[in-house]
């Protein structure tokens, strides 16, 4: 079975959003730099720092499925259909919007993390099933179930917004060394959870 | 004048001690490798990785002075007068403890963080300003006080704890990409305060 990875911009002081849900300080190295790293929605295409260029190809073709929540479904109104990874989709919500599901679309809901993973996991086979919501990520980590974490740490304090780390129901889970990639206006620091 | 830099080993999910005000989890890469680096005190002798070594002598040569909270200072029982650095410590407090100052130790006692910061960059001269408490870190940062950040990021999640960023007055505050070190058991992180 391919890997759990949680993949997540990060504030150095830990935020993965402002205070208004905004991402614009966390998601500029999308944009910085030179290399352009096309995506599956032919509409969208990043350019970034040649160190990031290799880390984000990597994660946008080794992606198998996503798991989100209902918050970020919403807020980025389903990727339109089609996610930047081109994978299916597995959002975490006790109803199903409306509208949804879509013929053209391979977006599915579930109504726990769990059965959204066993989901997710069906699907992608050998490859990364990524998980892109903190609560989501806190669950797996607690249940012990998640391999990877991500962070892409982007070197600016935000001093307010929404916590990438929650409560942890647990004990110190301890992690391996980071891989580092030091983008531009970025370090991807990528972790391995020890079991 | 020397630079004001605030240096901190802090778990990944942003802590700098756990609920207990224990550091074991955070401060292992201190003894953790084969490579002696001695400090001031000769009681304490830190066994890092190569790569901290560097880092460490640079950091404990480069120190002119030390800022700390009481708090810090109770718990340490003042370093028992001899701080790793060797250098003055300069201790926030608005009341001066039983059976200090001691003739035998460089500590002195300021009522606040500026008329302390004030003391400490005298004292130091061209060599570096070290801040070693959170609290007194957010007051400098929200100031415009503190030229750099150093965070030795720890790979583990401590869950709860004592955070080392505190709720900001003012709004994002941005950084220079950091220059990075992996160590063992540690990824040393030092980040220029951009104004």
């Amino acid at each position: 079975m391919g890997k759990v990875v949680a993949a997540l911009s990060m504030s150095l002081d830990g935020f993965v959003a402002d205070e208004n849900d905004g991402v614009g300080e966390l998601f500029g190295w999308y944009q910085n730099g030179d290399v352009e790293v096309p995506s599956a929605d032919p509409r969208r295409v990043f350019h970034v720092s040649k160190a990031s260029a290799g880390f984000l190809r990597h994660a946008l073709t080794g992606t198998g499925a996503l798991i989100c929540g209902r918050r970020l479904f919403d807020r980025t109104d389903g990727w339109g259909g089609r996610h930047p990874a081109g994978c299916p989709v597995f959002v975490v919500s006790h109803t199903v919007p409306g509208g949804w599901p879509r013929p053209d679309s391979e977006t599915s809901f579930h109504p726990d993390a769990i059965s959204a993973l066993e989901a997710a996991q069906d699907t992608a086979g050998e490859r990364t099933v990524s998980v892109s919501t903190p609560a989501l990520t806190q669950q797996y980590l607690d249940a012990g179930l998640l391999d990877e974490l991500v962070v892409s740490v982007v070197p600016v304090l935000l001093g307010a917004g929404v916590s990438f780390f929650r409560e942890q129901e647990v004990g110190p889970i301890r992690l391996a060394d980071p891989d580092v990639i030091e983008g531009t206006g970025v370090t991807h620091l990528t972790y391995r959870v020890l079991r």
